[in-house]
C-alpha cells in the first residue's frame, strides 16, 4: 500500500514516499490554522477576554422591534418575568419574602452594629436595595441586603482612619461615600466586562477568608454576649481576645446566661434545620422570636437589672453624600453563581456586577450601606419556594411596614440579640469541612486557604485578601515554571500512547525517547525543560545500557498539552534540536496545537525542523521513522540535511 | 469479538459488556497513577523544584575515594581540567587571553566611569576576579570583568542615594558593599538552587531593557564626546538630553570632531568583523588602538589645547568595605548559558551563580566592583579559540603588567575615548532585530520587550524591569484566565481527532459535541470555561437545527491538554455535569492526565462520573457510547443511575 506522508502543507513539493510504513497506515499532514491578520486575531482575542459568553447572541437576526425590546428585557430583567407572571406564583413569593424579613430585619439591625453604624441604617438598607434588585437583578433567588462580610470589612476599613465613636457624623458620610464608591466600582467593572478580574479570587480563597471573617466577627460578639461595654474596636485576633479578658470585670452574668441560651437555641434550630430540608423555616423564624422574646424580657426586668444593654431609641437620619473611599465586594456575584447552577440557569456575572452596583449607588443616597446578596438568606428564599424577584418586593413592603410603625417595639432590643444573631449567622461560615477537603484534593489549595484564614485573623482583612490571592497566582505561576514531563510507551495493539509509570500495559518504542510536556512553554521554564529533558536523555541511554536495549536514535515531544509557546520556548526548541543533533539524536514533534504551529511557522523554526520534524501523532512519527530507519538504516545521519536553526541572538 | 470496556480501576466489578462496539476494538482503562503518600509526593515536587537535573547524579554508585574527587571538582573545575590540559592548548589560550585583555584594560577603566567609580578600580576589577573565575567556573570561554549593564545599574543606583563627586570615599565604600552583598545574594541563591528565579526574566524583557539601558549609556557618552563639564548624573531620557543642549556653550569642537572618528573608526571595525568572523581581531584590537593613538595625539596637543579633558594621575586604593545596599546580576548566567548552548554541554545555572558570587564577595574586597562574564568579551574569547578558563588567567596576568608599570602611559588618555569605547560597545545591544522577530511573532512579548525598553529610557532602571517582569506574568496569567477551547472532529478512517477549524479532513461525529481545553482548569478559569462551553453547546443546537443534523447527546472533553485542576476545577467539572444532566446530555471526560485523575479521585468526582464517565481516548470514548446507545436506544435517560455529584458548600 503506498504512503502519503507529506507533513507541513508548506513542504508538499518535499513528499518522500517510503515504503509501507505499516500495512494501511497513512501519515497525515500537520496544517497551520487559517491565515489571520493581526487585527483579526487581536479582535478575537479580546471577544475571548471580555464576551466569552457572546452576550450579544440573542439579538442576532431579529427585527429592529424585537431587538429594542430584547434590549430593554436585558437591561430591566423584570420585563422579562413581569409580563409572564402569574397570581399562582404571588402565594409562593409572599411567602418567601415574608420569612426573608423575618430574616432581614434582624440581621439588618444586627450588621449595621457590625459596621459601627446606627442600627436603623441596617433597616435602611433592608428596603430600598432589594427593591432596585427586584428591577435590575437576574437573579430570582437572590435575597438582597447587607451581610455579615461586607459589614465586617466596611467596619474594619473605615474604623482605622475614622473612630465611630468620636466622629459618628463623619464616619457615617465616609461610609455612604464608600457604598456609593463600591457601586460605582461594581458597576464599571460590570460595564467594561472586567467581571473576571473576581475570579482570581479563587474558591480555597475564599473559604479560608470567610473562616477567619467569620471567627473574627464572633468573637467580636463576646462584647454584647458578655456584656462588655470598653471594647477594642480593632479586627485582630490578638486585640478582640485581650479586651475580653482584660474586661472580666465588666462581664455581666445575666447577659451572659440570657446571649448564650438564645444563642444555643438558635443554633439548635439551625441545626435542626440543616438536619431536614423541610424544616427550613425554623431556623428562618428563630433570629425574630429570639428577638421579640428576649425583647420582652428585658422589658419585663427594666427595673430589676441596669447590667442589660439595649439598643435605645432608634434615630432616623437623612443621606449626606460625600466622597474618600472605594470598596470591593465579591460575595454578591458568587452567591448569584451559586445560585445560578443550583437552578441551571447562567447568571451573566457581569451584567449582575451592574446590577448591584447600580443598586449600591441608589442605596448610597438613600441612607444604605453596602448590600450584596445574602448567601444565608437567599438559601432560606429559595427553600421557602421563592418564584420571582417579587419576594424580594414582599420583603422590602414589610421592612417598610417595620420602618414606619414598628420601629418603638425595638427600644428594649437587648444588645446580647444581636450578637447572638451575629454568631449564628456567620457559624455557618466556618467550613472545616472545605478546608479538609481542600487538604485531601488539593495541599497547595489548602495552603492558600489557610493563608487567608490567619492572615484575615491575626494580620487585617485586606492584608490576609492579598496574602490569599499572592498564594493563588503563585500556584499557577510554580505550575508553569515546573511542568510535568513523562515518558510514553505505546499500548499494544493500538495507536495510543501513554505514560509508561502510569499504564502498566504501555511499553517502551526502541530507539525512541517519547516525552509529553504538560505545559506552555515559556520563558519561565524553557531552562528548566532543557535540563529535564536532557536528564531524561541521560537517564533513558543508563537504561539502554543497563538492559542491553537498542540504542536511542529518535526523540519525540509529545506536544499535544503544549498549548502555547513565546520566543523563549522556541528559542529553547531550536537549541534542544541542535543540542541532539551534535549527539546524532533526532528530534521530532508530534502533534503542536494550532497556535504553536503559527508561531513555529512565524519563528522560520518549521523550515529548520525540516521534512521529518512533525507529525500529527505520535503513532504516525513512530511508524514513518522506523520505515525510514528500515529503508535507510544510516538514517539519522545521512538525513539530516535540514536547514540550519535561525541564530538566535541576545 | 467480545469488548472488555471496564474503565477506571475502582469500577472493576461494575464492568459492562456491550455487544461488538467496533469489530477489534478494545475499551481501555483509565489508570490512577501509582499511590503515594503526601510525603513522597512532596518530595519529588521539592526535587523537582530544586534539583532538576538531578545534580548528584554522577555520585550514584561510585567509592567514596571517587566520590570525593568528584565532589572536589564539582566545587572546583579547575580540578576537573587542569590535570588533562596540554601545552597544545596554551598556545590558543594565550593568544585568546591576550585579545580580551587588550579589550579589558580599555572597557574596565569606561565602565568604572560608567559607575561613577575611580578609572583605576576598573583595572582592579579585570585581575582578581578572573583569576577566581578560573578556579570555581564551569564555563571555558567566559570572559570575566566588569560589563556595560552591571556598571550601569550600580552608577545609577549608587548615585541616588550618594552625590559621587561631593562624597567620592563614600561613594567608593558603598560600590564595594554593594559587590559584597549582590556576591553573597548570588551565591546564596546558587546554593540554595533558587538559579531559576532569574527564568522570569524572558528573553523578551532582556532584548528590552539591555536596548534601553544601551540608548541610555549611549547618550550619557554624550558628556565626554561632546567635551560638556556639567552634566546631570540623572540616567533618565530627559535630564540626560536636557544637559546635553542646555550646555551647548560648553561643546568643544576638538573633542567633537576627534571622539566622534574614533568612534566612526571603532564602529567600522566592528562592522567589518561581524561581517566576516575571521576578522574577528580587528573590532578586539580597536579599543587599545584607539587609547594609544589618541593619548599620543593629546600627549602632543597638551600645549595648544586645554579643552581636551584626560584622565590624569591615576590613584591607588585599597578595600574598605562597609553595609548598605543589594544588586542582582542576570547577565553573568545567561551568557554562560548562551555559550553553553553554542559549545553544546550544560553550564549548571545554580553553580554558575555560585561561582559569580563567591568571585564577587572575593572582588569586594580587593577593590573590585560588580563583575560578570561579560557576553561581548566572551564572544572575542571563543572566536579567538580560547580552550579553556587558562584565557581568563592569561588576560589578568596582562592587567596585572598593566597595573604595575604601565599606570603613568594613562596620564594623557582623553575622556572623550572612554566614552567613545563604550558607545561601540554597548551599540551591539540594541537589538532592533530581537524586537521585529519579537513583534512578527508574539504581540504580547513585543510589548514586554517596549515596555522594559522605555520603563528603563524614562523612568528608571529598576522600575523599568519591573514594569516588564510584570507584563511578563500577566502574560501567563492571560493566558491561564481564557484559555482555548476547540471543537474537534474525526479524521477519517483513523481514531484521530483534531481541531475542526484547522484540519478540513476532520468531520463532526453525529450526537457528539467533544471540545479540547487547552489549559489546566484552575479557579481563574473556571467561570469562563463554564461560560464558554455553554455558548459552544448552544452554538451545536443552532447548527443542528440549521442542518437537520441528529439532536445533541453527549459531549465529550478531551483533558489531554488539562495538565492540572484544582479545587474550583472540580467544581466546575461537577457543576457543568449537573448542568448537562438536566438538558439529557451526557458528559464523558477523555483522557485525564495523572495529576488530574488523581484529584478528581481524591474528590470523589470519579465515583460520580460513574461508569460512562471516563475514557483513555476521544476514538474509546465515541465508539463505546455510540455502541451503547445501539443496544440501548433510550440511553441517555436511562443510564443516568451516576451517583449523585458530591455537593459543594460555600
Amino acid at each position: 500500500m503506498g504512503v502519503n506522508s507529506n507533513r507541513v502543507e508548506d513542504f508538499s513539493s518535499h513528499r518522500i514516499t517510503t515504503e509501507s510504513v505499516m500495512p494501511g497506515m497513512e501519515i497525515h499532514t500537520v496544517c497551520l490554522s487559517p491565515q489571520k491578520t493581526t487585527l483579526q486575531k487581536l479582535k478575537q482575542r479580546l471577544s475571548e477576554i471580555f464576551f466569552p459568553d457572546d452576550p450579544l447572541y440573542r439579538f442576532k437576526n431579529q427585527t429592529w422591534r424585537k431587538k429594542l425590546l430584547l434590549g430593554l428585557q436585558f437591561l430591566f430583567p423584570i420585563f422579562q418575568w413581569a409580563p409572564e407572571y402569574r397570581l399562582k406564583l404571588l402565594r409562593s413569593d409572599i411567602i418567601s419574602g415574608l420569612t426573608i424579613a423575618s430574616l432581614a430585619i434582624p440581621q439588618g439591625i444586627s450588621y449595621a452594629k457590625l459596621a459601627n453604624l446606627p442600627p436603623i441604617v441596617g433597616l435602611y438598607s433592608s428596603f430600598v436595595p432589594p427593591l432596585i434588585y427586584a428591577i435590575l437583578g437576574s437573579s430570582s433567588h437572590l435575597a438582597v441586603g447587607p451581610v455579615s462580610i461586607a459589614s465586617l470589612i466596611m467596619g474594619s476599613m473605615l474604623s482605622e482612619t475614622v473612630s465611630p465613636k468620636d466622629e459618628p457624623i463623619l464616619y457615617l458620610k465616609l461610609a455612604f461615600t464608600a457604598t456609593f464608591f463600591a457601586g460605582l466600582f461594581q458597576a464599571s467593572l460590570g460595564l467594561l466586562r472586567l467581571g473576571f478580574i473576581i475570579d482570581f479570587l479563587s474558591k480555597a480563597n475564599l473559604v479560608g477568608f470567610m473562616s477567619g471573617a467569620a471567627v473574627i466577627v464572633s468573637l467580636q460578639q463576646l462584647k454584647g454576649l458578655l456584656g462588655i461595654s470598653h471594647f477594642t474596636s480593632k479586627m485582630q485576633f490578638i486585640p478582640v481576645m485581650s479586651s475580653v479578658f482584660k474586661h472580666r470585670d465588666e462581664w455581666s452574668w445575666q447577659t451572659i446566661v440570657m446571649g448564650f441560651s438564645f444563642l444555643v437555641f438558635m443554633l439548635t434550630t439551625r441545626h435542626i434545620s440543616m438536619k431536614r430540608a423541610k424544616l427550613f423555616w425554623l431556623s428562618a423564624a428563630a433570629p425574630l422570636t429570639s428577638v421579640i422574646l428576649s425583647t420582652l424580657l428585658v422589658f419585663c426586668l427594666r427595673s430589676k437589672t441596669h447590667e442589660i444593654s439595649f439598643i435605645g431609641h432608634l434615630p432616623k437620619g437623612l443621606n449626606p453624600p460625600s466622597a474618600n473611599m472605594l470598596y470591593f465586594s465579591v460575595e454578591g456575584i458568587s452567591v448569584g453563581r451559586t445560585f445560578a447552577a443550583l437552578k441551571n440557569y447562567q447568571v451573566d456575572g457581569n451584567k449582575e456586577m451592574m446590577a448591584i452596583g447600580l443598586m449600591n449607588m441608589a442605596g448610597s443616597c438613600s441612607s444604605c450601606f453596602v448590600t450584596t446578596g445574602s448567601f444565608s438568606r437567599s438559601a432560606v428564599n429559595y427553600n421557602a419556594g421563592a418564584q420571582t424577584a417579587v419576594s424580594n418586593i414582599v420583603m422590602a413592603t414589610a421592612v417598610l411596614v417595620t420602618l414606619l410603625f414598628l420601629m418603638p417595639l425595638f427600644y428594649y432590643t437587648p444588645n446580647f440579640i444581636l450578637g447572638a444573631i451575629i454568631i449564628s449567622a456567620v457559624i455557618g461560615l466556618i467550613d472545616y469541612q472545605a478546608a479538609y477537603r481542600l487538604w485531601k484534593v488539593d495541599k497547595l489549595d489548602f495552603l492558600a486557604c489557610m493563608c487567608s484564614f490567619f492572615g484575615v485573623l491575626f494580620i487585617s482583612v485586606p492584608l490576609g485578601l492579598g496574602i490569599a490571592v499572592g498564594v493563588s497566582v503563585f500556584k499557577i505561576l510554580l505550575h508553569v515554571t515546573r511542568p510535568n514531563s513523562l515518558i510514553m510507551g505505546n499500548i499494544k495493539g493500538t495507536q495510543i500512547y501513554h505514560s509508561l509509570s502510569r499504564y502498566k500495559e504501555a511499553s517502551r518504542v526502541p530507539s525512541f525517547l517519547i516525552l509529553a510536556i504538560e505545559s506552555p512553554i515559556y520563558f519561565a521554564n524553557s531552562t528548566y525543560l532543557q535540563e529535564r529533558i536532557l536528564r531524561w536523555i541521560r537517564e533513558e541511554d543508563e537504561w539502554v545500557k543497563e538492559n542491553d536495549g537498542s540504542p536511542l536514535k529518535c526523540i519525540i515531544l509529545d506536544m499535544t498539552a503544549v498549548t502555547a509557546i513565546d520566543t523563549s520556548g522556541i528559542d529553547f526548541l531550536c537549541e534542544l534540536r541542535k543540542m541532539l543533533e551534535e549527539r546524532s539524536l533526532q528530534l521530532v514533534l508530534a502533534n503542536p496545537v494550532g497556535s504553536v504551529m503559527e508561531k513555529l511557522h512565524q519563528s522560520q523554526m518549521l523550515d529548520s525542523f525540516g521534512l521529518n520534524g512533525i507529525y500529527l501523532a505520535v503513532g504516525e512519527a513512530v511508524a514513518d521513522i522506523s520505515a525510514l530507519w528500515k529503508s535507510k538504516p544510516d538514517f539519522p545521519k545521512d538525513c539530516n540535511e535540514t536547514r540550519p536553526c535561525i541564530e538566535t541572538k541576545r
